[in-house]
């Protein structure tokens, strides 16, 4: 459990917030590329840590994200022209480029310098691995992309989606990096069905934790019913970040729960293969939604959600599912959107043996943004390379040191 | 009227408000039996007194009714599975039955005696006459269930529905205990109808009240245009309920305003005969939500609602019914669901002198939860007995006093 | 920009702001006449300055607007009986004049003079020019109507519209004095289409503000590529009146933004010729909610809204019309509805050359508020005469001053 302020600290995202400003230290996975298909589009509304922000893509194919309200009178650039490398305001005409910079006043007389005195918030903004990241931080300190896995493979190779989720970042966060639950709410009594975990993994893992350069390796010790352990280990990539085994065949996923505020995040979620591209089977399988994928409207809210209970059967749930809800990202929106509220009341929470891991994440990010308060950079989020990690699932003999046990296995294949 | 301070002290009901102390001092009808169809069959979420909680009916079919969230991290056990004496948690399997003890842990060592110090906020529940009651107070003082007459009829004789009302308790007990609006707000001026009340009925009856121990007898005279008087008594039993003269023939009816929170309630409404089973034309009426009964959806919300200007016809409300609203239950809850907002702001009111009852009313609750404060528990609350009462409607000759006409037909005719 | 105080005094209109207090000088065209067709109709449900109000037509025709809430007990006077000169309340049957003297009250003895000490808050209410009037003012202080020319033609010669826009009354009021705005929100690229300006307007108008008895002439001087000067000229009628040349051809538009609430306004605009009837055309024009006007639903609402993105077609926007928006009002209220939100943050403008109008505007609504604060009364309130106005746009010799060029066609060519 976390008091009452440290549980405020952990989860208050807004402008001027300790964790806020954590994350305004790294690059951000906000939206699809997919969202600004092409040169000149239209804009989109985004919102990151307490901010109205539209995005765009200009004539040239530069990413904008600038602060949403027109800084001459407020009004919503969302309905801008997106047109010749900027995005002109509807009201009267002004416009911005990417930097934020003014580079037209038409309503103002020609000799008019009042342009150059005028300057939008704007933020950096870049493509990479079929998606669009944010930094919101100080320009001077913007840090090299992290340089995962799945942003240098092939296009042909991966694939994301994107959803919003009604809740705290944290919550989602802790039960990305929490393998125990896999064991109960995912779990499936079909044998046929492909969904969930195997019926007879250990339910009670031991976790281990270590502090590594991204963040932390969570491990997970079970039984295997042989003479070796089975160990999964989980990276807890700051701020946000892990990588769990894929439900693709020799696939690996990433996850992330990137705050819009208090109460919403967006999370982008990749599928991917470092050795070949996914077959049709497998895109199908992350178009359907399925596995760590969700299916969700053209806003990227997912079809079931708490206002229709995740579309739960309870027959279903007697019969063969341990929830009765379909699809594993729903499952875990249903426990996650509603933890005694949209920002869980961690004062009230009775941690077990299992918890050490999100117990150890918790502490980290806390002690981040303090260390951020008292003008301590944090490490990893320059340190791109760190960031080339995988998450391991492997049997070893008993006596093997885990860390040694996955140590091959969690480097990633392709480099850039 | 009241004052500020007093509308707030007898409307507000969450945790620690003495309002809401009192009212945990007393069996509260909150749910139809038939919500809980079977053993082991979908926990329900049930909201009482500002807390959020969970329902379930175990294997051998004891009620449960726990806070709502796993005391581990907070998930909602309304997802739970309901299965052999207990409601597990899907997030990772903690399971608790119905006194709130943790009687597995499947995801602690087979050794951990973690569950022994876990315990879920759980509240008495116990089924009669077709409703669940829930006893949220002490433990230690909890009372008999209440002896009202329709709870130890045979299941034939009787009918139960209810509904979610959008405002505080207070607006719809205060119309319950106020026959005078009868002659206005339900009057229908078709006499080929069978709802509303008889045309000549005397608009400006004469109040008065007697305390019993129950809670209080409010009695309206009216003239009778003979030589006698015309007498109607509600029986005003605390903390929220009344009985008025059944909308079927030779039946009764019972009313209740049980606080989900300050603006909601649920209102749970009995109609019944002591003396026979009730014919298949009664039923219908029920079931077709006449009378005090009323129409919703299968959470108990009202079809014809503030949405919808509860269908008002205003050609309707020209030719024959005074409000153009359809349905006695419709009628009472357009003026109750809005008098200025879902808390009515009694510092406005006028009150005259056919409000003597909702006065005293007001009185006798504001009085009992000030002794609750003082450390003086409700008699009545523990007095099953004083709850075999029925409502009267009789006429009298004019020297007789009322009390001496009324007290044979108030005694409830069946008794367990 | 405003400071935030500044903002703050200007944008609130709640009972017992120097705003709200401002606007209760003057007449408020808050409906039309069409929502009380005829004699007894149903009563409509009326929000002005933060005030819940029932407003309704009596038997002789006498319009009237009080309190919604019967002083009883507080039930809605919207589901009331409106019958015999009065609105009776359904609850007790309490009934109420337009004067909100209580002339029934069935339910006390016939003895009773109770009603005499009864009254409820009651509002001058009038019909003019197809409009419902309210002041809300001082009884002693209420002044004569404002003498507007479409409120003296006849009926045939003008249509009044009505929406409730959501935002508060000032950003809509700024959009129809800002001149400005038109060369851009409104442009239309299609020469063939009938809505927005000329391609070729001069984009940076000099603003000119000349203080008169109704309010201030906010002057804009375009180039006119000849030798002589463009002048627009928009009357900012006190408190939220403007006129502007029409859509109609040779006709003229009021418009109008009558607080409701700080975050949502009335606008009842009118459309009309002083000389001759509109002709069909020119009707099916307003009917369907061309230019100024607006379609919306049985309650006012637009059709085409936030909530629906004005259903921007950014195809179009890219082809032909400047905001993709169908629609010279929707272009508006995408922009008004949402400049920072509903209550628009003036604190982080950054006004330019062509906010003279605004700014000056700003100025006058804070210092006629300012002196009302003093004892100060407005002046213009009770000159009904100064109103006789008009919009003027005309082309003048540069030499000649504005106020010379425009003071014959601003004269109201219609006077009762």
């Amino acid at each position: 459990m976390l008091n009452a302020a440290e549980n405020k600290y952990i989860t208050q995202v807004g402008p001027g917030t300790p964790m806020g400003n954590l994350f305004r230290r790294y690059w951000l996975p906000a939206m699809l590329a997919s969202e600004l298909p092409e040169p000149d589009c239209a804009p989109v509304k985004l919102r990151l840590l307490g901010e109205d922000l539209v995005a765009f893509r200009t004539t040239s194919g530069r990413i904008g994200v600038i602060d949403a309200y027109c800084p001459h009178r407020n009004a919503n650039l969302y309905w801008g022209r997106n047109e010749d490398e900027g995005l002109r305001c509807v009201y009267h005409g002004w416009k911005f480029d990417t930097s934020g910079a003014c580079v037209d006043m038409p309503n103002e007389p020609a000799s008019s310098r009042y342009a150059e005195k005028v300057k939008q918030a704007a933020y950096q903004a870049t493509e990479r691995g079929g998606v669009i990241w944010v930094y919101m931080g100080p320009a001077e300190l913007a840090p090299e992309l992290p340089g995962l896995e799945w942003t240098v493979v092939p296009e042909s190779h991966r694939m994301a989606t994107k959803r919003i989720q009604a809740c705290n970042y944290l919550q989602n966060l802790e039960g990305e990096i929490d393998s125990s639950h896999v064991s109960f709410l995912h779990r499936n009594f079909d044998r046929t069905s492909r969904e969930g975990p195997a019926m007879d993994l250990d339910q009670h893992p031991v976790f281990f934790v270590k502090e590594t350069d991204y963040g932390m390796a969570i491990s997970a010790r079970r039984e295997d019913g042989t003479e070796k352990f089975y160990w999964r280990v989980t990276p807890f990539m700051l701020p946000s970040y892990t990588m769990i085994p894929g439900s693709i065949e020799g696939g690996m996923v990433f996850t992330s729960a990137i705050p819009m505020d208090d109460e919403t995040m967006i999370g982008v979620t990749v599928s991917w293969r470092a050795d070949r591209p996914l077959n049709d089977e497998e895109i199908a399988h992350v178009k359907a939604g399925m596995g760590p994928h969700v299916q969700t409207d053209a806003k990227f809210n997912p079809l079931r959600n708490k206002g229709n209970d995740y579309a739960i059967d309870r027959e279903l749930q007697k019969a063969s599912s341990f929830t009765g809800i379909k699809g594993v990202r729903e499952q875990d929106m249903a426990v996650q959107e509603d933890q005694r509220g949209r920002v869980s009341d961690r004062t009230r929470e009775h941690l077990g043996t299992t918890d050490l891991g999100v117990i150890a994440a918790r502490r980290r990010l806390i002690k981040q943004a303090r260390d951020l308060e008292k003008g301590i950079e944090p490490p990893q989020a320059r340190n791109a390379a760190a960031y080339r990690v995988r998450s391991a699932a492997v049997t070893a003999v008993r006596a093997q040191p885990w860390e040694e046990a996955v140590k091959d296995v969690m480097v990633a294949q392709a480099v850039s």
